[in-house]
């Protein structure tokens, strides 16, 4: 289960959970791995049974399949896990964690098959790969992630309102790639009014990826007509204005809608401050990217503002994130750390 | 030399330069390595020559030695390089960067002894590992070191004064061992009258370690009588006051110190945020370590203050140091991220 472990934490976070699937023959050795890359795409178990048949591997009467999450029994984007087990003859399962969302069960399924299944194998570990995660659908709320790009010294404009770029393209390239995997990008109306910013998915030539987010700005003032995030067409096409300053009902309302035929269930929000800080306050961001740029700049707006804690030990605290590249990572001359809030009791 | 100058970014930076050096034999072969640790221990020729003794390599007459900085010509606390090299009778000896210091002139006293001194290869590269000492060593000052221990969002305290300890246990270790290779500690007298520091290098066990630094404390207003740091002892024994707001000026007063039995060579300033600011400001920090712990506060102090840059394109920029344990570092939950100004011309 500790290689399972591992395998899962190679994908990004998000929508779906984070799951890492083995199969092993009689005597324990790995035969095939697998992991879930995102929304959209292989279930860790279907991955890692596609592995193991381009492998060459047919015959799976004496393996046995250790993965996270239990798996799902649900038709969505993709075929049942469960469905996928029982075609392929896996006579035994271990499984992790149970899963919490409606796609759980599969224990109870598997069980009524006459597969043998072994749960809550390093449950807490599994379990806590996805603490988060598991937060957000008992809050019945979707998953936010967040970044900052900002100096040493925390800055995302200098005195006189400069801003342009503080952080490296490769930085802002990786922004992009992650554009390309939420289903919406949030900002404030302020952000709007002072940068008029696109919110758009590219590629390193600038060009836009298949499949763009949603366009969201959050906020009481109204949306300047000619802000180029509209792309001159009505709200609901492909933008949207959420008219609130609470990060809970902003969530929900992006939860009820439909974009690109689905529901959105991921948003990446990406400034300014205040938003970002109501975000914060709130507990309501998932995961962080920050990315420091190697410069000083002393004065200038701070990347973020007050979110109720008065004392150190009500800092809001979070811990380093090994999935998805893992927690740091330098992007040309800046540092990228990931970070997730730190599992409730941790401290 | 791409091998020598590999090697000299093990070592660390401050009073003395890093320097790199490789032995070969007539086949271009690498028969040992060397490099500088800091003042006071072994000269990067002499630790490669010494390796080399210890491979059991006693005929030196057909090997080449490979060395990113001038060898030197001074009896300090090391015998002269150049004379540790005419004693082994290595023939031909090929330098990287000449040595701007009173150190300098080894190319001369080798060729004046018959051996071959080939002269600036990678020269340019030679010259960037150590650019900033090579500035100090022109503008007559002293090496200076700067850590700034803050949350993401830059601050060094929360809103109500609380900041012990915003960084992890193994952060604060790595301090203590900065403490102990620098040959003065720098704080404001802010930080005296509000911390009450000891200013000590300590081991993991809190114990003081062998040839403390100078405790400095800098600014006009007078130290309590009763500051940890002075131990209960006059100005003069361990401890100064450095009664100046003038960054260079209080650099100059302190390579006039003598300390442990030599004059001020490389010292680390600390904080608070005026002083480090003062630095930033006057361009005058050589190297800095940014520790930043995995929690955000939203307001409190921040770790730095106006340093005279009011747009972006006036920032001072850094670059990412690969020497001395590389450009980042995970420190339990903190990341260090190790930095060095941009030599300039670069951007
Ligand atoms: N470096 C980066 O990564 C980055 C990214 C984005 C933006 N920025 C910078 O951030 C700056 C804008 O920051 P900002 O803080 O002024 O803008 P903002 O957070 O984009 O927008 C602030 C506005 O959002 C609305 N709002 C919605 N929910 C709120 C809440 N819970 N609390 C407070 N306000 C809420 C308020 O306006 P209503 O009156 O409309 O409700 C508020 O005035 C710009 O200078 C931009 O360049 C930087
Ligand atoms: N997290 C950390 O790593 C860390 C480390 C150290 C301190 N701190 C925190 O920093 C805070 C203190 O910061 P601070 O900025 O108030 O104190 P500071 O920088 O230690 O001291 C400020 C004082 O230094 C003197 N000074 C000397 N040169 C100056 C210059 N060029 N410009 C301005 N002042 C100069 C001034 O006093 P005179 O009137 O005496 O000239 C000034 O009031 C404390 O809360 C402490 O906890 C944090």
């Amino acid at each position: 289960m500790q290689t399972a472990l591992k395998a899962a934490t190679i994908g990004p976070r998000g929508a779906n959970p984070l799951v890492g699937s083995i199969l092993v023959d009689e005597r324990g050795r790995v035969l095939a791995a697998g992991h879930h890359r995102g929304a959209g795409t292989y279930h860790a178990e279907r991955d890692c049974l596609a592995s193991a048949l381009a492998a060459g591997i047919t015959d799976f009467s004496a393996t046995k399949l250790y993965t996270t999450l239990e798996p799902c029994t649900h038709y969505g984007r993709q075929p049942a896990c469960t469905d996928l087990i029982t075609e392929a003859g896996i006579p035994t399962v271990l499984i992790g964690a149970r899963d919490p969302s409606t796609n759980g069960g599969g224990v109870e399924v598997l069980r009524s098959r006459g597969t043998e299944v072994v749960d809550g194998l390093l449950r807490k570990q599994c379990e806590q790969l996805n603490h988060r995660w598991n937060r957000a659908v008992k809050e019945d709320r979707i998953f936010v992630t967040v970044h900052l790009a900002q100096s040493i010294d925390a800055r995302i404009a200098a005195a006189d309102g400069t801003s342009q770029w503080i952080t490296s393209e490769t930085s802002r390239e990786h922004t992009h790639r992650i554009r390309q995997r939420v289903d919406a990008i949030l900002v404030g109306t302020n952000t709007v009014t002072t940068d008029d910013p696109r919110l758009t998915a590219r590629d390193e030539r600038g060009a836009l990826t298949p499949g763009q987010p949603l366009r969201a700005v959050m906020g009481r003032s109204e949306i300047p007509d000619l802000a180029q995030l509209t792309q001159g067409r009505p709200e609901g096409e492909g933008w949207i204005h959420l008219r609130t300053r609470d990060p809970l009902t902003a969530l929900r309302t992006l939860a009820e809608t439909q974009h690109n035929g689905h529901p959105v269930k991921h948003v990446l929000v990406e400034g300014g401050q205040s938003v970002l800080s109501a975000f914060f306050a709130a507990d309501l961001v998932d995961e962080i990217f920050v990315y420091t740029a190697p410069l000083i700049l002393g004065t200038g707006r701070a990347s973020l503002t007050d979110i109720g804690v008065t004392t150190l030990a009500e800092a809001r605290r979070y811990t380093l994130d090994a999935a998805d590249g893992g927690p740091t990572t330098i992007m040309n001359n800046d540092v990228c750390i990931h970070l997730q809030p730190e599992p409730k009791g941790a401290h």
